[in-house]
C-alpha cells in the first residue's frame, strides 16, 4: 500500500442519518483524487458531527462552519492540500464564465 | 475516536470501476456494525482486486475466492470475527425456512 498518498476521514453523525451524504462524498473525493488518496475513511460518529479530514488537517468542520461544504469547495480545499498543481477542471471554473 | 472498534479496509480494482461496489457494501457494514466498528476505509487498488479486510485479517479476496462475496455471507464473516454474539436477523436465517 503506499503509504506516500493522502488518508482523508469522514466522520458523520450516525444519528442524524448522514451516512449516505458521507458515501456520496467518499465517493467523489475518490473518483476526483482516486491518483492521490491512498483511502478514503468512513467513521460512524454522533452529537452531529461532519467533519473532513487530511491527515490530521480538518478541512471541513459542520460544526464551525455553520453548514456541509459544497461539493466544489470541499474539493478545491483537499487539491490545494494533496495535489496543489492540480486543475480540477469545472470544479475550478466559475460556472457563470 | 474509540480505538477499541474494528477498522475494515475495502480494497478496489480503479481499473475496473468496481468502486460503486465497493462504496456500497462500506454503507451497508457501516449500517449493520455502526456500533462495533471505528471506520471502514476505502482503497483504491489495481490488477482485480477487491479485498475486504478486519485489521490485518483478509475476510474476502476476490483473487482466492474467485467470485464477489454475497453481502449476507460477508456480514457473517465479519460478525464471527468483531461481534460474534450479535445475532443478524434475516441474515442469519435461510430464506427458505
Amino acid at each position: 500500500m503506499n503509504t506516500s498518498r493522502a488518508r482523508i476521514e469522514i466522520e458523520y453523525c450516525t444519528q442524524c442519518r448522514w451516512l449516505l451524504r458521507a458515501a456520496w462524498t467518499a465517493q467523489e473525493l475518490l473518483t476526483t483524487f482516486q491518483d492521490e488518496v491512498r483511502e478514503v475513511c468512513l467513521q460512524p460518529g454522533t452529537g452531529g458531527i461532519f467533519e473532513v479530514r487530511v491527515g490530521e488537517d480538518i478541512v471541513w468542520s459542520r460544526a464551525q462552519q455553520k453548514r456541509f461544504p459544497e461539493m466544489k469547495e470541499l474539493k478545491q480545499l483537499i487539491r490545494d492540500r494533496i495535489a496543489p498543481e492540480r486543475d480540477l477542471g469545472h470544479s475550478d471554473r466559475d460556472p457563470l464564465l
